[in-house]
């Protein structure tokens, strides 16, 4: 059993991410939106600490922070992110990031070690401003005509204009290099409960869920609410709301065993108290990581919207806005982080899909990826009393490092 | 039967009617929010025609416009409001207060009738601001820290800073004069169908129906749309879907045969589509003109919510946030617009409550009050297609002024 324990220093991995916590600080949590002024602090933090691992630090054009290495061998990319949803919790990314750095300043120095640990925080992994760009830029897929046409989700402020603020370019300048890297690392936090109330320690990640999203419309009409009688409405709001609970109601049936749904936004218009709503919206998600489950599903929600417009009072639409793409961890890297756990979590793995999305499924589209996740009290997450018990923190640190060297080893 | 069909210019209603329309135009209806430029060119254009009608015209600080009569003998007061919802129909407001102007035109030269209409335009009717804020502000219940603490519920914006940059005061200078009027008589498109279904050409308004309004919140745990498996969410918009629904199905056996109710605002809170909802909020509404109804469905409401809560995933309260207060209308008043409708609409009236709060529910705690109601094409109404055909508009006109004669004359 290789002793590497001792290498790994759990109060400066804890250290960091309290000094991460401290900028832009909300409540117990962060408050850390792309581009805002504590996601920029964020970054040249990282950019600064770089240098400590031996590596060469960069800020691309979109907001990466990349650390390069020179030395020889064979290379492991590792990282996440660091920017938070909205008044959001302090772990979701920056614990990655943390690990790849604390990885980087054991492994990098050590002349024992063949290859190199390099880092990486991906620029807007919580989707502020569009669909993982950081990490999309990164492997070449973003043009120039995305980042011109995305926009704040909260604020509706123009991109460019935000790049422009804090002096970023807006062009990735560090390409992904074929063959550059054995495989990109990544940990993060569960997001869910499997871990904590199974008493495990680290869940090693087999694939990460697609997401495939719905615009769901509802049309009927418009009318006052004091005087046109219960008899005539055509609510659009209440079809709405019977739609929800019917998706609610059938989907069991079909799903697979792991499916999630979510209806995360509902709009009625004009939503004035005094008006019977004549359209209504809903942005209805479903993930899993079979293709075929959701397949069976979008034709259900397809047949539900034709029952409910044939009845004649309102009509709905069923619009998909976004195909899900699951993506496969590769196998030597899931028996790494396994062996790893074997050796420093005592064994308390278990694996598991990731139901969240992650930049790991970029970096999947170009070389092998793995991921590893730790407990999440309560499951919570995207909140600000998202936490992690400090112990299970450093337990974490101590089988990501001994996974990169595992992998570096191979 | 008296014979002034003559002296109603049905011409002339139909073109200041189309003059008002053409006022913030958009589509075929009117944008004409209070204190907006369009809203405000309105006040000045009808300010401007009462000195026709014998009338001097005063524009007060809150928005209303009110001319008043030095002619000897018994005052009618007749009006209604010039602004509009949003995006809105050009009758809403508009047709009272150019029938009351026609009114004014036709009896105030008259020496053969003692006394004379006085004509108004009560500000912001529709709310942008408050509550009644111009009706409610001329009977004198208006506090100065109301206006303080008004928004337009659109923008947001502080009612001071809007009034101000209108050169308005704020600040009602022609307060109601105890004893000067013998009623106050308002005409309106009817806003739903009965009319119009009935082949009918004037509504007889009872009683107009009190508004009760409830802010209900539900309470869950707001967590990541994709590692959180659905056996243990706990969803507060699926919370508010299944009440909604409950809603529909359980009232009917509670209300009244006119009540009604609408839930015109969903918000999910924090309405991301990767989140689950942790908070959910739903205005509802209730109209019904006998409060015994309203006790019940509240009780209803009430013991919904606490079912809910008591299953455990989610917690529901319900807050009431207006108190209605049906107002009913004046008996002569009915009696002399049925008397008038046998002469100019052939009899095809029918008596009928107003589903729709109106400024007369305001003027009815200081004086007698009657409403008539002309025809809506569809019974649409708050939606720019609102429409009434132009026969029905000058009968209507006829009616109401035959109704001014017999009031001025008992």
């Amino acid at each position: 059993m290789p002793d590497n324990r001792s290498l790994v220093d759990g109060s400066r991995v804890l250290a960091d991410l309290n000094t991460l916590r401290g900028i832009g600080a909300h409540n117990a949590g962060v408050h850390k939106p792309t581009f805002s002024a504590p996601h920029m602090r964020s970054l040249a933090w990282l950019a600064e600490r770089l240098p400590e691992a031996g590596l060469t630090a960069d800020i691309d054009g979109i907001g990466n922070v990349l650390g390069t290495s020179s030395k020889p061998g064979p290379k492991l990319l590792a990282g996440s992110h660091l920017e938070s949803q909205n008044f959001a919790g302090w772990l979701d990314g920056p614990l990655g990031v943390v690990y790849a750095l604390e990885a980087a300043r054991i492994i990098n120095p050590d002349p024992t070690i063949n290859g190199a640990v390099e880092v990486a925080a991906w620029c807007d992994e919580e989707g502020h401003f569009g669909h993982f760009l950081g990490s999309r830029s990164y492997v070449g897929v973003v043009a120039e005509a995305e980042i011109d046409a995305a926009r704040d989700r909260t604020s509706g402020r123009a991109m460019r204009d935000a790049l422009s603020d804090v002096g970023l370019a807006g062009r990735a300048r560090a390409k992904a290099e074929p063959g550059r890297h054995v495989g990109y690392l990544e940990a993060h936090i569960e997001q869910g409960e499997t871990l904590e109330s199974s008493g495990l320690g680290i869940g090693v990640v087999t694939s990460i869920v697609g997401i495939w999203q719905y615009r769901i419309s509802f049309s009927g009409e418009q009318n006052h609410a004091g005087t046109t009688r219960m008899a005539v409405r055509r609510d659009a709001g209440l079809a709405l709301a019977r739609f929800c609970v019917a998706i609610d109601d059938r989907f069991p049936a079909l799903c697979g065993p792991r499916t999630v749904w979510t209806t995360g936004r509902i709009t009625l218009d004009p939503g004035a108290p005094s008006i019977i709503p004549g359209r209504a919206e809903m942005l209805f998600q479903v993930r899993d990581d079979d293709p075929a489950v959701i397949d069976r599903l979008e034709n259900l929600l397809r047949s539900m919207a034709a029952e409910v417009t044939a009845q004649g009072r309102c009509s709905v639409t069923v619009e998909r806005l976004r195909t899900g793409a699951p993506a496969l961890m590769d196998g030597a890297i899931q028996q790494a982080i396994e062996a790893a756990s074997s050796a420093f979590a005592g064994g308390r793995s278990v694996r598991m899909p990731s139901g969240a999305g992650h930049d790991a499924q970029i970096l999947a589209t170009i070389m092998p990826v793995g991921m590893l996740f730790v407990p999440s009290i309560g499951g919570i997450s995207h909140h600000w009393t998202e936490n992690t018990e400090d112990d299970d923190i450093v337990t974490g640190a101590q089988v990501f490092v001994e996974a990169c060297r595992h992998l570096l080893a191979q």
